[in-house]
């Protein structure tokens, strides 16, 4: 029997556009005498389609896109991801749902047991779980059919109470299918094979795993489906952050042949580099826009995302807005042309004194008598925020938001200033990431100016004024960032690892503080395992810490 | 016996507040021979903690919390709700608890079953479900104690499989008590009685059951806690948007003897009114500000919040900005003037015109050739945003945002200009519910100017320029907007009670494409069962519907 693992780019709620994709991979997969040809978790609709779930409307067009679906499996059958209308009064009214199509008909619907619910899911907001379980019987197989998390309950503190491969296993089955909504961070790829190959180790038999690619506004797909012989070793992996459709054969599989190269392990800013093209490029694509814009200050975090704009739209598709004022340095203003004309975007000089001097005459009725303070900073920011939203209002560029996830955590950047933008590119990437970045995106020759590289950080928004005046070296910010925000540590548990106690104690209510910004900011592109956005909650008017 | 409910206004994570209001009330408690004490859900640390839980540091502070008042649990027992640890290794890795403490020591852990996740509601995210049941026995009564959600498993279409009651009831309890974190919409305390009062009189015991009071960030709890005899009749409610304790006899409950005033319904209108006070009350006094800022246009919704504001923070403390352009009418002008001087709060007037010459200046060389456009309109809703943000940096004003539902809806607003502040006042309440607003706010004489109430809607960024130019009139807007936002009716559906089909399109359009907006606007003070914000997430980058 003959497999093919179909690692699309769907587009959430956008029907005609998965239906066509599927069916044209059907159609291409018939005339190869492919058998059975799987895709991914909710293919139909997208991944994740949120509180569309939550329309009636909308869990029909995915019954209809099935139906139509199921009018080209002749010849052919097919795995592929919906929502399902829960037949039973009780409980949520969905599942999380596979159909299997055979004969142009739905043979067999399988459901989802382990809803994920934390971070960036939402499984229980929409889904009940399955309380069944039965495996698919296809050409003379038994297939063990899951759904994503249903594979991820190992070690020793399991999220679950159940298990559904233990169910599954009692029917004997020749190989498990799973299809999947994986998104990407700099740690997954490892975690996924590890997991996936326990389950090959644990059960005995060969795994046929498919993930979503591409990027659905912060998360982003990174592609990577596997395939497993029973001792858990990789036979195949598909392409990691583009389609892949790969045709297996059963008995190969069975057999332990290794089908296809393994992929490369890439390095996490590698990693990190294309994952964060494919977010910019899919938002754009996926919007229906083709042009963006930014502020380019001669600093590194702009001119990583300018790097990383261009060569995901192409360069003649990217605006750069130099903004200096009385404050900017004339390395500043060099560095950021430098840049442009060497990686070949489009740039213009927009000063903005003489609108930082109307401010200043308007208010000073105001502001008469009271001293200059972080207001004059703000309204620097805040008129760059105006300057760059005009350009996109006037000629369709979108902005993008240029702040690093260092900046984000602690508070320091101008809410509707340098906090603008449609998506955040660089928001999950700490500033020392940021450096591994532009070395990267410099590693085959400069692109990126190395002054941009090399000089103190600075907002020049006052005379000599550097990063470190404000904050401790990114060096050590980073880490205690990372402790709080990603580890979760508390404060005693940071200090005892040698840091400052006033520091750690000063940085973590920074953190806190700076929530009613965070909740304004532009989606940021997921990377890590905990992004500010969507995957962490937290209350505004609180008071843990400080 | 004697039982206190204790309906408190918590502050999230401030355990030092929360446990002194905790054992201070317990004192008083005993001081009058009560025999038991409930407090609200996660009253330790206030509700929804939200990812705090996942800090093992916060988990410990609300136990060290319960301990402390365990010390002052002498002669006193008291039910009282936090996060527990879950001691097995499987399945999330806490509880929603009830602490029955007696005798100075933690007697017996309450779990709560049904754990809400969908709306704003997020509890499987870091809960694990109860599986296992068992009454309190005290004094010689056995009582069944649950947990807000656990007694709203009913109608045809119930949420949950499971009935944690159906389990307790087995052991004859002789009533109920029920500890509750449900926030206020102009439904919810009508469903709330229903609910409760199905409950009695499906099990036929009596109710006691305890509500949260106060707001947090957007939530806003309303309190209104409530007794029920056997029979699912009312014997007393408690106050609502204010904190009140009362102390009920257990025999004379049992005996369906009334014992306090029933409230007296109010309509939807005093109760948004009475919960929009209280909203931005606490935003205020949780956050430890004191005064507020915003832009008053001559229009109907600054003129809302405006009254708003100074009702709930006192007139002196609101200072309203007023930045007319060389579009502005003098009517606006007058109307803005006229109700700062009528209810006594600054104003300063801050005109535009010289800083939008300066963007038009700057802009110039980018501009020229180009037809003007929204950009000159978005450029001055963003200077005002600027001169707010100013005025709010320079002095401590914090900015409220005046934007209504209807506006935030179809995305007729300008993303950092009048789309800035830091809580949203109006956000949940449609363009029709401002004007019932300010009908009531004028209901003992005018304080919002008629002129402001009679005169058409513009957002006077053009000469001439009317909200009806752009939108449909807002009481079809307004009713089209409640089908597909509260009611998630499909275009069809909707088109089908009698609305043009093209408009109905056009409308659900614009929603769908304003996502972008909604997700960088303010946390919006929630009145409504379908609030923007934490209890609608859609997909931004999404093609249904459009």
């Amino acid at each position: 029997m003959k497999i093919a693992l179909a690692q699309l780019n769907y587009h959430i709620g956008n029907f005609e556009y998965n239906t066509n994709k599927i069916i044209q991979t059907l159609e291409d997969q018939k005339s190869k005498g492919t058998d059975l040809v799987v895709f991914a978790e909710l293919s139909i609709s997208g991944y994740p389609p949120r509180d569309f779930l939550e329309y009636p409307d909308f869990i029909d067009l995915c019954k209809k896109a099935a139906l139509d679906i199921a009018a080209h499996c002749k010849d052919i059958a097919c795995i592929v991801g919906l929502p399902e209308i829960n037949p039973s009064t009780q409980g949520k009214d969905l599942y999380n749902a596979a159909y299997f199509i055979a004969d142009g008909e739905i043979k067999q619907v399988i459901r989802k047991t382990l809803l994920p619910t934390y971070d960036v899911f939402d499984e229980y907001r929409y889904f009940e779980p399955a309380a069944e379980f039965k495996c698919v019987d296809y050409k003379g197989h038994k297939i063990a059919v899951t759904i994503c998390e249903d594979l991820w309950n190992f070690g020793d503190n399991p999220l679950y109470t159940k298990c559904p491969m233990d169910e599954l296993i009692k029917e004997e089955p020749d190989f498990m299918i799973n299809i999947a909504a994986s998104p990407f961070d700099y740690h997954h790829d490892d975690q996924r094979i590890i997991v996936l190959s326990q389950n090959c180790h644990k059960y005995q038999i060969p795994l046929f795993y498919v993930n979503h690619v591409g990027a659905q506004t912060e998360l982003i797909f990174d592609g990577g489906s596997l395939v497993f012989d029973k001792a858990g070793d990789i036979v195949s992996e598909l392409k990691y952050f583009e389609e892949d459709v790969q045709v297996f054969d059963v008995e190969q599989v069975q057999s332990s042949i290794v089908l296809g190269a393994k992929s490369e392990r890439r390095n996490n800013t590698e990693q990190v580099y294309q994952a964060l093209l494919l977010g910019i490029k899919d938002y754009f694509n996926k919007s229906g826009f083709k042009k963006a814009t930014l502020g380019l200050s001669g600093g590194i975090d702009s001119a990583v995302v300018c790097a990383l704009a261009c060569e995901a739209l192409g360069a003649e598709n990217v605006m750069a807005v130099l903004m200096p004022s009385k404050y900017s340095s004339d390395h500043s203003i060099k560095d950021a042309v430098d840049l442009a004309e060497k990686i070949g975007c489009k740039h213009t000089i927009v000063p903005i004194e003489k609108i930082a001097d109307a401010f200043d005459e308007t208010l000073e009725n105001e502001f008469r008598d009271v001293a200059l303070d972080l207001t004059e900073e703000n309204i620097q920011a805040r008129s760059r925020g105006v300057i760059l939203m005009a350009m996109s209002n006037k000629f369709g560029y979108i902005l993008l938001n240029t702040s690093n996830k260092s900046e984000c955590a602690v508070g320091y950047g101008t809410l509707y200033g340098d906090m603008c933008g449609a998506i955040s590119v660089l928001g999950d990437c700490y500033k020392t990431q940021v450096y591994q970045l532009a070395e990267h995106i410099n590693r085959n020759g400069e692109i990126i100016p190395v002054n941009t590289i090399v000089k103190p950080p600075s907002a020049e928004l006052r005379p000599d004024q550097k990063d470190s005046d404000s904050l401790p070296d990114y060096d050590i910010l980073d880490k205690v960032l990372f402790e709080y925000i990603e580890l979760k540590k508390s404060a005693n548990a940071i200090i005892a690892l040698g840091y400052d106690g006033d520091l750690v104690k000063k940085i973590l209510n920074m953190v806190n503080k700076a929530e009613f910004k965070r909740y304004q900011t532009p989606p940021i592109l997921r990377v890590s395992p905990k992004a500010f956005g969507m995957g962490r909650r937290m209350p505004i008017v609180s008071k843990y810490l400080f």
